[in-house]
């Protein structure tokens, strides 16, 4: 249980030295008939960028409700820069990759079709309300982007090189907390994580892949892992070893 | 993709020194209407003590199935013994935990009645199914052991002094990974996870817990994570963390 206010609710505008914050109809909506919150009660509000502030309500109208900002309660933090590139599955499990996904930190969500993928369309709108829905609830202080659905070949020619892609590979690899603790520094660099589809990846990929300065290749065990399973693994590890590493320093 | 045979079935007696094998009926429905095999395809079977064995379909009938068995593909081989005792969840999440808990190589499923957890009832005919389905398409050698549902204290009273229990604690604790690699013979003992309702321990509880000598409290980090993704972060981590160490031994 959360101590202090319980209900979150992300908000695209600046917050900072607002003294009335007046939301959209939309999330009007969304605060008195999903949030069932009216005038009196306390919100905390963030944005991306402007740490959470305390709201109180303050006027209730149809279409329409203002909130009092009272006080900042957080300040904007940096938080890990982990994305995840993964292959789309059916619909329900890519929500919950997705809401997963981004309760484990993800900072981008790159979904790309890869030659077994077998879905090859998705619904980009709530895959965002999703994620949004799940920053709410894991008190991140950050929404991860989601990107537009993409193709591989565009994944490996667009993936800036500065950032270490590690791709989880069922054909073998160096064990991955081993791969991930190699660098002493890993926490100060930015990672992204490569899941492939249910089938794996196709021959061609893998070479195209294994020619790539950047990446790494991993090994997850012995066990065979669903797409989505995989997805959540590679990040609570990282996230594990992460905190492991920053604790150690602290 | 596996290479060999894709399709594997759990079955219930011996495989050793059998030569034919005549399927039950209830499982001669999920060969021929889920699996979608006939006469002269081939499937795995495993029993969770014998190993793994090609087998044949050399007859079909409306209620009845003969395989020929052709040999052993796999022994039988140890596996990390490794438990999940967790408060359950709403069905849904409750289905895709234990699945996901079955691929990361769990062995026993403890669901737990707490302070707070909401649902108290599951349907533990279904769990069952769900980790044989898993257990089949994740490569296991074995079946995880399900349970009846149970309350806090009994929990705690009939817990095995030999085997370690760490508690998911969002209260605080060691980061996770320190505190299993703080053991270097981590690999070799009994241990099981406690994963909280999503409302976290009552005091009392917490109290409870940290009284008891084989009970260590760990945490997984600054963001809040829901119980069913506490539950795979945990074994996530852990498998990866052995992985490593046997990798390491090897």
């Amino acid at each position: 249980m959360k101590n202090g206010i319980e209900t979150r609710l992300y908000v695209n505008s600046s917050l900072n030295g607002v003294e009335i914050f007046s939301l959209k109809q939309k999330q009007v909506h969304y605060l008195k008939n999903v949030l069932r919150l009216g005038l009196g009660d306390e919100v905390a509000l963030f944005n991306g960028y402007d740490g959470e502030w305390r709201a109180k309500i303050i006027k209730v109208a149809r279409q329409s409700a203002d909130l009092c900002i009272v006080e900042q309660t957080r300040e904007q933090s940096d938080e890990p820069d982990v994305w995840l590139a993964f292959a789309p599955i059916k619909r329900n499990r890519i929500n919950f990759t997705v809401q997963k996904a981004t309760e484990l930190g993800v900072m981008l969500l790159w979904p790309v079709i890869t030659h077994r993928t077998i879905v090859n369309r998705i619904n980009i709108k709530r895959m965002r309300s999703n994620v949004i829905e799940a920053s709410e609830q894991s008190n991140r202080l950050t929404i991860p982007k989601v990107c537009e659905l993409d193709n591989f070949n565009n994944l490996i020619d667009s993936w800036p090189i500065d950032r270490a892609m590690i791709v989880a590979n069922e054909t073998g690899g160096t064990p991955i907390a081993e791969m991930i603790s190699m660098d002493v520094d890993f926490s100060m660099k930015k990672v992204g994580f490569l899941i492939g589809p249910e089938g794996g990846f196709a021959k061609l990929e893998l070479e195209l892949l294994s020619k790539l300065p950047f990446a790494k290749h991993v090994s997850l065990g012995k066990r065979l892992l669903c797409a989505d399973t995989s997805a959540l693994a590679v990040l609570a590890i990282w996230q594990a070893l992460l905190f492991c590493s920053l604790n150690r320093h602290n």
